[in-house]
């Protein structure tokens, strides 16, 4: 036992061996004169910052700072230790590897390596991928105090602070007068997204970790918390109330998506982009990792700020949200409300011009690397409004009857829209659609073809997943386009679409007088797609994983609704986390292996994806290398994330697999 | 060439061996003096029946009886031959096997062992399981003209005549008035289970072959047609229109459930029991069948009717449908809007007493034959109302403001309640639902078990699935019951709710100082229940497949919905028939061989059957006997269609391995 409390020569402190909060490569602590241990930590006295005791006790201070290098080279980390300073004679008394934020993580990793002490690998795995999340997204400042007043699912990570408003009209209005706002809904629909584009942030009581407001969030990379029961929503009257407090229009709120939590006025937010270290980490998991990293992306916006990110493509481009836009939104209304084939045509050239615009614009911006475009998805009721205001409103703004269009709405009305008419079925039945998409996508690709022709050096270089990032010159010819086909449960399915997608694309070609290169493959996202993956394969070029539905189907769980018990599933013990978020290896993952091996067993060269929410989740990452699927595709914002767990999962396999060889060869005669 | 058109001591005529329509053992058929075979068939003279030929021409009937003996006895079957007489001799043109009735062709094989034709096997193997629909329901006599008006989905087979209503309510009081009527909908509720027992058959507009009307309408053997989407059904004006024809209340119609036509005005219906051969051919078929064969019934009266049929037990009795009568359902509403425990046990305290009664009732009727019980498995909001109406007319009768009504509504809504908050999900989050019902049924047996053991034998002779049928000797002391988990997806699920029913059990069986055994079980319907069926057998005595829903999650079809598409997939192919009715073995039935691979290899002697709609569909029956499954359960309607399907795969399995065992001595040295 020493004692640091005999008087003014001794002393009791804790010290890092650099700085846990930013990495600088300096000592950081605290000590108190005449004091033990407890007292450091205990609060009652103010400690003394450690770069004073320089001054109080200089030779002491050397003798703790070499020491502190010493144990700091010997552990190859940074320590977080203890020591007791028992008439000016210096006892250390624990050392441990010191916890850190990202932003000191990272640099202590990079200082590491710079200092010979680690390699880039080491450096690497020492970065927990969840923690990046802090670096992403802007987060609220800790120095300042807030008023947490209700607590949500933390469905969308990052903060946002903003004035309430209840409408995604107001929203946008909000936004054009350069106003920030949060938009409070008890649940978006479809109608909301460009409301949510135009919002800082996002807030629902209803819905679960996958719903609706949470998926659409996460895609923008936009704070949301969903789910907030605590909190009534009254849309009309504008106002919501938490416990006590009413939060009207134009009050100021902030919201923490990391945490869930809603905070009564504006909070300190800092932010922080890709560069310096953060950038270094990532260039070096780069180096390591086998799985391709791509963007769920829509719009051109999106696939920019994916590749500033490191999407090495998209893999998943969800056509329907190019239909959202007010404008897009009524011709899709004509569409579905048309009694006739004039009027369906009529509807679908004009929709056909803003989506080859679309395509046009997410080739130029991707270049060579590919981009995967889904077919419509979801049920044509989705396009329809909901609410006897909306239906008035629509019904007088399109000159249709309400009754004819809550006839439609009540015709096309389905129990369970995500078992429902949607996808290829949607395709099969109504064709004229994926005509158009497929037209959009070829036109848009020769005219590109034709005006890099003109400015471009001629070589198709279209790339292959996995390499290197952020190509500028335009050595290629073609853009790199796979044609996705959704919800295929049966490869006849496929056929059909298949076999429409390619006269459309011939005919298409031959008008332009161009020829431009394109895959066709399929989403694998019905448990009967993966079981039959064998047969499906023979038609498909690629494969890519829907696990959202895949997890939807497989587990008989729907993600808006199972928000009423999975929290207490996961509390009971019954679930280890929502199988929304981290794949469920056990059993959506055993129709994912079931799916690889049946598909390669077809078609050995078989490109696999998951595109589903899973892949920016580093557990289902490194699950995705484990079946060595080609790359994971997630929201912009995941993709560092992605590309440092992908890595990850390369080098925990090469640490197994060099331990197993040491030991058969520690058999070995 | 002969010629049959020389004079009149020459005819052509057709006969078939036995009768095709009855089967009796006597020749069937016409002939024309002096014409040509073309002649009889072309309708315009109208030909003689074969009877009056032993009078025209004695000694050539003789012979072409004597011809008919031998040809038959040469083909061991039923013959349809062309003859031609010509000046006197009889010349045979042709023979082939006849076509016939259903009641033909039992008479016909029964016949043929009992004249040592053919074996008792040969005899089970000529009726088609399909074709004995005819005789288990009612049907619509073809010797009358009908006026079909229009086309739907032939849900339920069977024929049904009586006065139009368009509401349960109506086909209550019509039943009560001693009515028959047909009850007409645009799709029904649980809400008109009530009415729909009431009525002779029902129509509905909308809705696939496996909608809630088409379910229910099997499950009671009743007359049904779904997805007539040709008429429109105004409910509140009480009238639906079919092309230029309006129908109005008390306007009599008949449904031909077995085509899907709806006919104007009343038809001539015919119906048959089992007895005589019928009832012979089914107990050869008993003899041969290595599958058992139970019943899905919710009441005695199912019960009695599912004994009568042949069942074995009953493989699905589910409980909910137990809480759709009206008193009951007053219950089950207050239960879910109660706002206090004690509401909440005042409410459960009476759905006991009814659930007691009910399994008393089972119990007693099955004696020592399982009961499968089913623990409660639709989600809570399908027992509210829906619609303003029915809203505001049970807010009075419950003395509950609208509103408190409208909001529990919402809350409980679901986007897709098919994979929602039902099943043991609800056992688990709201525990008390299904300790009421294990209360019941342990109460229920306990009381049973002593009212046996005052007037019973003694001994406990439970029966194993398999064994000789209609047992009426008491020699036993307990019911057969077996508890079955609904929803199981993860068997921590299974583990949770197994420790309260075993829990409930005990301090029943202590309270009435009474020990009945019980088995649990579980329903294997999600797909990742299959997928984990090793994991879940470690916990559950027995598997039941719910194939209904796994088709369900596993093609990612709603049931209620896919009738928008699936005609179209049908039509084009895509799909060979609907899953609903014949399970994709392909998809859906590789899950369950994974599940029945994986769990007996957990638990050798693991009990298997299916209780979906498949339990009585021969192709499937067929597919479960090749799968060793230990029984199917199916609508009490079909049960003898499943003996005879489930003895014809043992009989197609033994014919292979015998072409097998025969080809491979014929290879040998």
């Amino acid at each position: 036992m020493v004692f640091g409390n005999t008087g003014n020569k001794s002393a009791s402190g804790v010290c890092f061996t650099r700085d846990p909060a930013t990495g600088e490569n300096q000592l950081y602590g605290e000590y108190l004169i005449n004091a033990q241990g407890e007292d450091v930590v205990a609060g009652i006295r103010t400690p003394k910052n450690i770069a004073t005791l320089k001054n109080t006790m200089p030779v002491i201070y050397n003798e703790l700072e070499s020491t502190c290098r010493s144990i700091e080279k010997h552990y190859r980390d940074m320590q977080d230790i203890e020591f007791t300073i028992e008439n000016e004679k210096l006892y250390i008394l624990q050392t441990r590897t010191g916890k850190r934020t990202a932003t000191s993580a990272i640099k202590i990793a990079v200082d590491m390596v710079k200092e010979n002490m680690i390699k880039k690998e080491d450096a690497v795995l020492r970065i927990d991928p969840n923690q990046l999340e802090q670096l992403l997204f802007p987060t609220i400042d800790p120095k300042y105090p807030t008023n947490t007043i209700a607590k949500g699912l933390p469905a969308s990570p990052g903060a946002a602070t903003g004035k309430a408003v209840f409408s995604s009209k107001k929203a946008i209005l909000a936004k054009e007068r350069g106003e920030k706002v949060i938009l409070i809904r008890s649940e978006t629909s479809p109608e909301d997204v460009a409301g949510m584009a135009s919002a800082q942030g996002i807030l629902t009581a209803r819905g679960g970790m996958t719903s609706h407001a949470a998926v659409v969030a996460r895609g923008m990379g936009k704070c949301c918390i969903v789910g907030c029961s605590k909190i009534s929503v009254f849309e009309d009257a504008g106002v919501f109330i938490a416990g006590d407090i009413n939060v009207h229009e134009g009050d100021t709120i902030t919201l923490n998506g990391t945490t869930g939590e809603v905070i009564l006025g504006e909070a300190k937010l800092t932010r922080q982009g890709i560069s310096g270290d953060f950038k270094t980490i990532l260039e070096w998991a780069d180096t390591i990792r086998n799985l391709g990293v791509e963007a769920n992306a829509d719009t051109p916006n999106d696939a920019k700020t994916a590749l500033d990110f490191g999407a090495e493509g998209i893999g998943l481009c969800r056509t329907e949200h190019m239909f959202f836009s007010k404008e897009r939104l009524t011709y899709v209304r004509q569409m579905i409300l048309a009694t006739t084939e004039d009027e369906i045509n009529t509807a679908l050239e004009r929709l056909l011009e803003f989506q080859r615009k679309d395509f046009y614009g997410l080739f130029e911006v991707m270049g060579k690397k590919p981009v995967t475009i889904r077919l419509l998805d979801p049920p044509l009721h989705e396009f329809l409004p909901r609410g006897k205001e909306d239906i008035e409103k629509i019904s007088k703004e399109m000159h249709v009857s309400t009754e004819r269009l809550k006839d439609t709405i009540q015709r096309l009305h389905e129990s369970n829209p995500m078992l429902g008419h949607r996808g290829c079925r949607l395709g099969i039945t109504h064709p004229a659609i994926y005509d158009m998409q497929v037209r959009a996508i070829i036109e848009a690709a020769c005219e590109l073809a034709k005006d890099w022709e003109g400015g471009g050096s001629g070589r198709n270089g279209t790339e292959h997943k996995g390499s290197t990032l952020n190509t500028t010159t335009k050595d290629y010819k073609y853009p790199n386009i796979e044609i996705m086909v959704p919800l295929v449960a049966d490869v006849k399915e496929l056929i059909i679409t298949k076999k429409r997608i390619i006269k459309t694309a011939k005919k298409v070609m031959e008008e332009k007088n161009t020829t431009v290169p394109y895959k066709i493959g399929t989403m694998i996202e019905v448990p009967r797609a993966a079981l039959t993956a064998d047969e499906i394969a023979k038609e498909a070029e690629f494969f890519s994983f829907g696990t959202n539905d895949l997890t939807q189907m497989g587990f008989g769980l729907s993600r808006d609704d199972a928000g009423k018990f999975l929290p207490s599933y996961i509390k009971q013990g019954i679930l280890e986390s929502d199988p929304f978020q981290t794949l469920d290896q056990k059993g959506i993952g055993e129709l994912v292996k079931i799916a690889v091996t049946k598909g390669r067993t077809t078609r050995k060269d078989l490109v696999i994806g998951i595109c589903g929410e899973h892949g920016g989740e580093p557990k289902s990452i490194e699950f995705c290398h484990k079946l060595r699927l080609n790359y994971v595709s997630c929201s912009p914002y995941r993709i560092p994330i992605a590309r440092l767990a992908a890595a990850h999962a390369a080098l925990k396999e090469r640490i197994i697999l060099h331990s197993q060889t040491s030991q058969s060869s520690q058999t070995l005669p």
